[in-house]
């Protein structure tokens, strides 16, 4: 390859990543060597994302860079792991300098934050497609999955529902949108203490990326069970609230791109999940009970039951062909 | 998603790769979980694959999947490790059924022969791009690296070299070419067991993608050495011999994608390795020594020392921005 190109990614990528003690080899051989203790369980995830499909052309490449990092996580905060490794296949088409600066600036700027190291990948010229595969650990048997919620069980998420699904409403009608809303869409924040303290607390978790309807349903059809959802429990920020004043729940329900956690808590647990909330300064809301009944039941405050449907409830996203989750 | 295309992916993927004991959460939840015991390091590499940059538009999806599968696996073999887990991540312009069938038949064609399990990956729309995180193990300490040869070290190679660089010449030039030749392009066997069986006994190792010449390099200035190679003691296909035979060397030296193994070995350890390399009936040949005097010489059978030099000795994938290795 063209020096000049070889010496970019060194500039951007291999010498600003991060040192961890347990990376025995790094970027440079043929592969990685990394060190797990015993008593660990390995925790992997892929996110791959498309200009176009997952981000608006536009979007900044910093942006870029910082949510292909934060989605990523987010798998891991959902699966109560501890971040370590992240392995980047980057194709694009040219090698720009300053796409590359700002894009390792953004991806960089999280992976510190969480002590992940890049440990390889692999750079190609072709239309821009980025693909981060990133490894946790977990106590061996400590990691939270989708089968274990039970009827009685209480259903709780983690900040927000439907900023970013508005935020991608107003680009695309181009207007304008706050910057706090936009920083939902494009700087999601992986909630990663979070999946941690959940450990041995909550029965079920996953992280919501296509929306509370799509994601809790997975959970749900894991588990075999059923669910019934207050709407006026959700917690919304003020401008998701505003839209939802007309009886129109699609943003929080099926907005997709909310990167919180999703999870739910046995009774017996519950007041340990609120104190350890409370103490960390996490915010966690609760929004329903797992029920034995199949299905999941939208109940608003005059006590009827609303049925989604229609296209408001559709991924906005929906080119995306499918997640083979993990 | 489309539930068609849901099902297709779930088909061709999730219900066709193995099941092995050290997956604990295979694809299904927000990432895997997989258990290594406590004496063993885990190994990692990523390689990503381009249509029209790393194969011809034209080449067929089983190839790409073998493929694809092939060239992870071909640096796994050059750390020594034995491989287990693999995410994919693909990117694809429609949920085309034959493609996917013929693709995922090619990938598992090779993954079930190495015991490899697909643990999770992300599937989306978009320009035909490929990418394959595999995971393997060593036991500690015991993976091969590039910096370890020494001068006196004896240089050694795998199988044959030059005939995947002549398979895509008479493709890029619409000839027809041998099945045999055209299968070393398409379908190249990772030299797996060799790279474990060289554990303890190899200096250093590299897998032999870019060609002879660039490969060893690496491991020279890693390694701090130089090295002589006998132009007459490389192995070679007859056809390709055929083509040395006015004195251009660049398909063995330059050529690219042969996926063989070179590896240096001191001399206390020739021995062993030639006594397990007959035993295995694996075939490696030596092809020079390490030398203190940094760079690469290729010796004549007459004994003068050939100066690389032209088009000849570029990579035939030279669009490729940079591999990060690993």
């Amino acid at each position: 390859m063209p020096c000049g190109e070889f010496s970019l990614i060194q500039t951007y990528f291999t010498s600003r990543t991060g040192q961890r003690d347990d990376v025995i080899l790094g970027i440079g051989d043929d592969a990685a060597v990394l060190q797990l203790t015993g008593d660990e369980q390995l925790v992997v995830t892929t996110d791959a994302m498309v200009a176009g499909v997952h981000f608006p052309e536009n979007t900044s490449p910093f942006d870029i860079g910082y949510k292909l990092m934060a989605v990523n996580l987010s798998d891991l905060a959902a699966m109560g792991a501890q971040p370590r490794w992240a392995s980047l296949a980057l194709t694009l088409p040219d090698a720009d300098e300053g796409w590359l600066k700002a894009f390792s600036a953004g991806l960089f700027e999280l992976a510190s934050q969480h002590d992940v190291q890049l440990i390889g990948g692999d750079t190609t010229r072709g239309p821009l497609t980025l693909s981060l595969t990133l490894h946790g650990v977990v106590k061996k048997g400590r990691y939270l999955k989708r089968d274990g919620a039970r009827a009685g069980d209480a259903i709780y998420v983690s900040g927000t529902l439907g900023d970013a699904a508005l935020a991608l409403q107003h680009l695309l009608e181009n207007d304008e949108a706050e910057d706090a809303l936009l920083a939902r869409l494009n700087r999601p924040t992986p909630r990663v203490e979070l999946g941690q303290s959940l450990q041995g607390i909550a029965s079920a978790a996953i992280d919501l990326s296509d929306g509370l309807m799509a994601d809790l349903g997975h959970i749900l059809t894991a588990s075999g069970v059923g669910a019934s959802i207050q709407l006026h429990d959700l917690p919304l920020s003020k401008q998701v609230k505003a839209r939802t004043i007309d009886g129109d729940w699609s943003l929080p329900l099926a907005g997709g791109d909310d990167y919180e956690v999703c999870f739910t808590v046995p009774s017996t647990c519950q007041e340990a999940l609120e104190e350890s909330a409370a103490k960390a300064g996490l915010n966690v809301t609760r929004v329903g009970i797992i029920e034995a009944e199949p299905g999941l039941r939208c109940v608003t405050s005059a006590g009827e039951i609303l049925t989604p449907h229609g296209r408001g409830y559709e991924h906005f996203s929906s080119v995306q062909v499918e997640e083979v989750d993990s």
